[in-house]
């Protein structure tokens, strides 16, 4: 028998992923949890049936997410994370030796735990002394906290089920109020192809409340059409005009992220700078 | 009923595309030829079951195949397309007034055939009275003719049935002979993530034949990974050391690439970098 994992990614749009094993299904209070091993991609973690990561892929998508905001701001002591509960942002993050602090905030605790029993690589991050876990809705956190962080990174899913408020204006809002004086924060904001509205309304949403919003690409082969985007909202340090510590940046491991790709990952095909004009 | 289309892109990994109407279903002389209107993507080209081209998507592949190397050559004039029978890198080439004479080798006169009648955007510039169109083999006109092309460009399928020979180290040393003193070639070479050794073995060939060679990539998201490759071989300019006519290139329509995406699309992921370090 010939096992093959399936995701619409749009009404008329899907890929298959051959399945070798699976190793969790459930139905957790928020969402249904899957990873299987496939033959493509190794582990692979879906929720509500789209992919979430895999071992193969997984390092374009969480270093793109903490590197290119963390080498734009001189100083980024206090980290928090909403969402990504599999902990490969957390585990970029802690490359940056600046991080003092990373509050990860997950609302679903299932995540954590299987991430942790079936995607160690992915989750090593999660156990170390300078990270905190909250098993918590991200939305409240942001908003019981003031003039707190230097960095947020919003590792959402799709905006779909509980990742609705995340993509809404009055959150970016709170996440300004969240950041201390020169803070930056990084959402990811789905696909230019299959998703334009989205792109847009997040951009406009952003531009209204920080004085500087950079959009910024990468490509990620198991998410919808190749091409991810990310949206960077600041108070102060523009990640284009910002001075890179090349030295240290040149040292530290990634397969993805150098500090050209810094630089060449805001640059936009013209159909997507179209959408942020 | 539904219908859906299915490429297995790998073994383990395929797309599945909503097929409104098929079109054309023919075994030509060298090929299973297909071409079917999708609800995603518009029209939609397949040869030997493999997605070549889409309305929705087909610029960037066009453009990234014709502009940078255009750009960078100062006197492009005499231009050869191998392969590309559905006329899109033939539309775009000709965007350059500089180019005076396109020759456009296909195998395949279905392809061309099929392309004017089902996809009139796309073949528009077959009927230019500047393209010389010669159904033939491509390979074989490469080494009838020296030092007589200032551009060659190689739009062919993967290296599978017809397009094997051009993915061979004699056709990059033919292509060299066929080059004037100056001359430049760009050629597709498949994605990083599933295809790693091709991009290896063609960028080591054309290492030993060309001074200069340089690999960019673009997002297809048709095409496996949605990350393309593409290789250039040149024999005196160099993609990223020429002074671009940004004027003329800002003035230029397109969709997709820009004298900034010029030099960001030669940025590569490490791990790309890796494979022609």
């Amino acid at each position: 028998m010939e096992l093959w994992f399936n995701e619409k990614q749009t009404e008329a749009f899907g890929i298959s992923v051959r399945v070798k094993e699976t190793l969790v299904t459930e139905k957790t209070e928020y969402q249904d949890l899957a990873i299987v091993d496939t033959y493509e991609f190794g582990r692979m973690l879906t929720l509500d049936g789209m992919v979430m990561t895999t071992i193969k892929d997984e390092f374009t998508y969480h270093e793109m997410m903490a590197h290119p905001i963390l080498a734009s701001h001189p100083n980024p002591r206090h980290v928090l994370i909403v969402g990504g509960g599999d902990g490969g942002v957390v585990r970029e993050v802690l490359k940056h030796p600046k991080v003092e602090k990373v509050v990860h905030v997950e609302i679903d605790s299932k995540v954590i735990e299987y991430s942790k029993k079936y995607l160690p690589e992915i989750a090593v991050g999660l156990s170390d002394p300078r990270v905190e876990v909250i098993v918590g809705d991200g939305f409240m956190h942001i908003h019981e906290n003031k003039n707190k962080y230097d960095v947020v990174m919003v590792d959402s899913t799709e905006p779909i089920g509980p990742a609705v408020p995340l993509f809404e204006r009055g959150f970016f809002q709170g996440i300004y109020e969240a950041l201390k004086e020169d803070g930056m924060f990084v959402a990811q904001t789905d696909n230019p192809w299959f998703k334009s509205d989205l792109i847009r309304k997040v951009n406009r949403d952003i531009k209204e409340i920080f004085p500087i919003t950079r959009l910024y690409t990468a490509n990620v082969p198991t998410y919808p059409s190749g091409l991810w985007a990310f949206q960077i909202g600041s108070k102060k340090h523009d990640p284009l005009a910002v001075e890179l510590d090349i030295d240290f940046l040149n040292k530290m491991e990634t397969k993805y992220y150098s500090p050209a790709i810094h630089k060449a990952c805001f640059v936009l095909p013209k159909f997507v700078e179209e959408l942020v004009k």
